[in-house]
């Protein structure tokens, strides 16, 4: 098998950590498959040059942050090439320059555009293992770039379509998904298996072990993805397409986003195109505006409900300043939680949103936003009620 | 003026000096220069990485190395144009890469080979201060090389020529060169000028302030080099051509090299070819011989004395024992120092090398060997012996 394995910060935190890697890289060839491996920087080393390049600029450049920030993940994917070859792996760590990772020209938050896969493929045709430093690319005009948070997954997912690996692990802290957050509902269960589209509702809605880009360009590229531990040899979960027994689980998890702040804009005025003005004005300043309500009350007067992640929410407060005239009142709330439960088999069932309002009610919590879509619904609740919640829908839906 | 300043370790060794270094590259331009900075690592990262490469290896392989070494200059790089951008001094940070630098594929000792000038130069004629990260440059097939220890200064006087620059400031912790060691000497004074030949004697026999590698190519570019100290703003000191006045001056400083070793063989067979044959095997082992000297004793005995690093001693001694069969006996002695004086009015003036026998003669101080160039004079001494010898020669001289 041509295998992708990637290992994120806290996997290769330290020198004996990435010794540990090495080991399991080995291991992994030594069963006679191909590996090309992608690192991220050893854990808080990008913190820690973020922290510094601050030190200078509340905005420093962002070819400047690229060229900073790239340097991390080149010195494990070195360190982790010198402890293989030591072991008797051949290895050879390249930039990803050298793997031929392109992308296009938006530093610290730049899109792969294309991988030449050649010299990764002819280095494994060599028989060595290929450690290619993640989370890095190149622009056409050859400056290095930066793929963003998450990057080095991204680059996993990207190296392991683009030189056909059968299989693309990713190595964390934690052993796989699972159908709830454990520290909240002891009962939560390891996934075996779980869609990309299940997948995807996850992660954005607080899962974050994989971000979704990655899950997305999996799906599109139709590769398996597995996440799985690398402290320990349990198994993971897989990450694939739908399947027919899939679809006999209604709902395979419940997700709790603490990170959400809600905005309530009563009487709006009553003319055409003002909900589109807000919301441009909102994604002009790149603020992630998540679920969005729309009633109309009897006398008329429009309200509009919104959430944003809380670390947006002083944005959004001076993007409202301009509105300030078409809105009668404007309140902000932080001390709110979405809570939502997902899974493909809704497509196909009715009455699994009911099920979900019945559990919060019976719990005599006040559902404030529903939002649903064709496998998840999702509910803003008050904050205190959260983890209540979470425990209440895990067991209703016999997770 | 176009200038380049090179700014080491210690002087880029912690967010605040980085801070100072911004504000004194400003100051440059702000009074009307051109200016390209060269920037070494941030004092202690290199050796840091190189810890945590032997952590898993003795002998990493070596584009490995230069993988890992290169990451520190690109971090500097980037945080210092940075703040230079901040200070409203604008600024872009490049890698050996960008700034065109080709070396040879010798990687972690590379040598460059050619500097397209052109983006450096691009970017200096767009009014920006040019931020270069030393010590690397890229090889013919693309790939990160290094330059060896004092790598950053070659950079910077390889940039100063390609760039046809009027003056390469080397920023240091030191004021400049002095006349000797001031820790040994309290009447050491620093040189206002010193000529290439005599830094380069004066390098190579302990005043580590600045590698010979780069003292020759600016000697070859003709381009006038100042070492200065980036802690304060007293002058530095110019090494340049001899000029006239420099003639006058007969001994212009004495250093003292304590990490040298001395090696005796007695008894050396009596055959053709011996003395390279020995002299090949040490180079083959790269140990870098200095003074050698050969003398025949009345009964037709060869001996063969010679000095290497004390840190070669190892290696010498392994060497050696091919030779069991040829020497009647090795000695190997570590208690010595060397001690030279140099300055190129020797070349027109006799009775230079007898002042300094004298002078040591008269302090009852043994010379073990005598090596002897145009423009210094070198004695291996016994190790107690070396301040002495320094501060008795100093005065000799009237430095």
């Amino acid at each position: 098998m041509l295998v992708v394995q990637k290992f994120g910060g806290t996997s290769v935190g330290d020198l004996d950590r990435i010794e540990n890697v090495a080991k399991r890289v080995a291991k992994t060839r030594a069963q006679g498959n191909d590996v090309v491996v992608v690192v991220s920087a050893m854990s808080g080393e990008t913190n820690k040059l973020t922290d510094y390049a601050h030190h200078f600029s509340k905005t420093p450049r962002k070819k400047e942050m690229d060229l900073l920030l790239s340097s991390g993940e080149r010195v494990t994917s070195a360190l982790l090439s010198i402890a293989l070859n030591e072991m008797g792996t051949p290895a050879v760590a390249m930039t990803g320059r050298e793997a031929g990772i392109l992308t296009d020209a938006s530093h610290t938050m730049a899109r792969i555009s294309n991988i030449d896969p050649k010299p990764m493929i002819d280095a494994v045709e060599e028989g060595k293992v290929v450690v290619v430093a993640g989370f890095q690319g190149i622009s056409a005009d050859g400056k290095v770039t930066t793929l963003g948070r998450g990057g080095s997954d991204l680059s996993a997912v990207a190296i392991a379509g683009a030189i056909e690996a059968d299989l693309c692990e990713i190595y964390t802290d934690v052993d796989g998904i699972y159908t709830t957050d454990p520290r909240i509902e002891p009962d939560a269960h390891k996934m075996h298996k779980i869609s990309y589209d299940e997948m995807l509702e996850l992660a954005s809605l607080g899962a974050k072990v994989l971000q979704n880009r990655s899950v997305e360009l999996a799906k599109k590229l139709d590769l398996n993805l597995v996440v799985r531990s690398s402290f320990n040899e349990n198994e993971g979960t897989l990450i694939t397409k739908e399947d027919k027994m899939m679809e006999e689980v209604l709902v395979s998890g419940v997700a709790l986003d603490k990170n959400q702040a809600r905005i309530d804009l009563r009487g709006v005025a009553d003319r055409p195109g003002i909900a589109s003005e807000i919301f441009n004005a909102l994604s002009k300043e790149n603020i992630n505006v998540d679920m969005i309500v729309q009633t109309i009350s009897k006398d008329g007067a429009t309200s509009l409900d919104f959430t944003v992640p809380q670390s947006e929410l002083e944005s959004v407060k001076s993007v409202m300043q301009n509105f300030s005239e078409s809105i009668n009142e404007i309140e902000y709330n932080d001390e709110i939680v979405k809570v939502s439960i997902v899974g493909v088999g809704m497509k196909n069932h009715s009455g699994i949103a009911a099920l979900a309002f019945e559990t919060l009610a019976k719990e005599n919590i006040n559902i404030q936003m529903i939002s649903t879509s064709e496998i998840k619904v999702s509910m803003v609740i008050d904050k205190k009620y959260g983890e209540l919640a979470v425990r209440a829908l895990h067991s209703a839906y016999e997770l």
